[in-house]
């Protein structure tokens, strides 16, 4: 059986491409898919729907050209991990999060243990909390095999 | 016909006492139910469950102590008023907002301009921003009437 | 019992009030509910949120702050009636009647003869059709009683 | 992956086409699907069921038989376009639309510019607004890459 | 708590009757709802929509508008007790079955054992059959106590 | 794309052999599936599992273990063909046709015009009626082309 | 607001009584409900559809009309409660934990720690574990408050 | 087409390879998946995720690991087959099976005779009784043939 994993949250470190590459040198079963991890990309994703004179609006419409392809992956995927960085708001991560709880899909956190206060409630109703991508792999690589 | 509101977030400032005595003297149809806002009492929600030596799962059981109240009253609720101030992470506040997203529950956000772009994603699924408790009560007393 | 009918669709002319008078007439167990017909007002749904430059917006706005009250009652509700005139667009009236048709939610059509033939799809899905209002209250009174 | 996406609506204008070959153009992977979009084969579906005098039967008759591909492709469908046109009715489009929103399935609608007003409540509940096929190409482009 | 039951089939004995003061005399707390059982009125439900030249066309609107009623009823229920008589095709009985059934709503069926293997698929999906009215007041006086 | 067609219904004409037959000979893409059609085999289903002095049981049995690949291909199927005979009870057939109703799931009756009005409401909720095989192969060629 | 809830489990303890009057102590709003926990009418729950010879189809029959019960009950929960005792299989207690949390209701279980790694599959779904009925009390308490 | 078995429960001895084989031997189109089956592994399943002192969490941790896998193994399959042995409290088992029951997802049960009265509830809601895989081979067989 082939698994998606949806890896949701932080882009600025390359947790993506460690948990990708683990799983590949483990020979997982494992299809990754993901936001749009290019920020300029993903905050310009409507402007060629038209230009936009209010800020709210041009995120607006934006996120929403986001969320077309956000909302089918997370639906299509097994599993998500979510990853916290220390950085930012990431109430992005949060919300998918809060959207894996109430569809009942399994998650697993990614964040270090300086924020487990502030993530309570996301760690919570999540399947498992990892601190570092090599424990994911490990996780994976018991889950699918 | 009596609506139930549900008021998610922040818990440092007023906005809660806003609408609702504003909905009171509009004599809306409206029950308000919320999370525990008292935040000692919110964190030892799961001490009577026996102590923890470590933080992380002091948090864990609370939680989820937490969650069983939070929700059954998100289920319940017609409308839900999410709410994010400028202090503190409140991945809480955006993980409520991707549960209701995921339930098709419609919710407003409440914010300050000035958190729009971190809070896009959050405010893209949602069917109103205000900046201000009187203007949710605006919106209920229109939705409502 | 008590049921719950949503009244849907064109605004000017007054089968609403027919219908809701026939049944009281008629002594129904019927509660009545519809989206805001003052045309003007919800238009303006959303103005309390900050005016707005593009007429796009503000009626995306307010009618996002419509659809709070409407997929609200619509989803509370035992039966639609759905009400479509000789002018106008009317493609929220359509709109509603595929969103009750997601839902499995029965739904009844009101319309001219003239008008058959572009309501088909609508019609199809739809559990009667009338041209009067008389005759949904006949319907209602045989279903409710 | 594949992505499968439903082209709802007018069926004057060669839009499919245009969006059909932008994506084969650009190497997309996404399949599309419609209704049957020959408007004489479209009245006649049901036809082959048996004469009716009537022409309300016809048309009910045919409908139902549009309706069990059109339910069954808008189900399977990750994405919908819908289009309405500057002639007819066109309630089958809204139609579709309210259908999709009940769904939570993503819908982009496309159109002029002058028919915003009327379309407001459609267009509240889609995750985009394109004036032309050029730029749904670019939202699937985006979304799918 | 108070129970509401639904009442489906063969109208041709009192064995609703029965049912209903069995379950008065035992001072159960359940509501009992049917369909429509006057045979006349029930083939005529649709002939306030207006008159039909092809029998099967004013089955089909008299059914529909039947269907307003029961699909209501049933989903509102907690329990339906579905009759099979001993004469008849009641198709109509074996359909609420499988409609209970595919929604996860306990039923009992109420029928001869000369009937039972006929019946086998709609009573292997039954979470109990009674050959006698008296039985079911006794389950009913069990379940709701 | 692949469609899946149950076969509901009568064993004892070759109803399901002149709609495969002419589908094939379409060159539709569509699949077929069926309950065990073999009366003998069908009745004897749960055997294996133990004798049973009591034909209830045996019947039970059999029609539990019938349900295991009944309710899996329904629910795996797009479209539904239930038919009806001349004689028999046929009462699994329109449970069938309820399961699918409640289900969304569209289905087409095959029956002769002297059992329309027993079947009323298995038709009302029908997306099609059909009285020959012919018939049916031309609806699903046009449906699936 | 009031909650109801649903008490599973052994039955050989008065575990509900305590629950029961500590929340009438508190002054709770919270309505009780269970299965029937008087064994030996449990056991005979469908005596009354007739005699059986082998003492599975008694079980089962029983079963049956004990899950008219107690799916209904479950379903309409907001909360359960899940207790095991030191003795017997207790299965039927495992069985609607995995319901429960199928179903996404929310539910604590009660029991010593001695069995804590034979429960673990259970307790991991779970929102809370519980030692003592106080414990069960003092959780309701913050809960409902 | 293919079918997907997930086997459930008691891990010390060979039913699952005599259910593999025999299905194997049959030719059948069944593919079989099933919880991590080594004990061992099993409840380290988390240990990765950092080492617990008491064994409440460490069960905890490993027990939603395996949740991962399982959860999404029985919403994948068709079928599960669900084996209760003579040792151990096994309530992972009975777990799975109102897991199962919750979702309409059909199950079959394998255990002795002499634990059917404790097994009640789990066999009511099951589709078939199997005291030998070699039974369950045959069931299969005939699902899927």
């Amino acid at each position: 059986m082939q698994w998606t994993v949806y890896l949701s949250g932080e882009i600025h470190t390359d947790w993506r491409e460690q948990i990708i590459e683990g799983c590949a040198a483990a020979g997982l079963p494992v299809n990754f898919v993901s936001p749009v991890t290019d920020h300029a990309a993903s905050d310009a994703a409507g402007d060629v729907l038209g230009e936009e004179g209010k800020s709210f609006w041009r995120d607006h419409k934006s996120s929403k050209v986001n969320a077309i392809r956000t909302k089918n992956l997370i639906e299509k995927s097994d599993i998500a991990v979510i990853r916290f960085g220390d950085k930012y708001k990431q109430w992005n991560a949060a919300f998918d999060a809060g959207f894996c709880a109430a569809l009942g899909k399994p998650y697993i956190t990614l964040h270090d243990e300086s924020i487990v206060h502030p993530l309570k409630e996301v760690d919570a109703a999540a399947m498992a909390w990892a601190e570092e991508p090599a424990q994911v792999v490990e996780v994976l690589r018991y889950v699918v095999s």
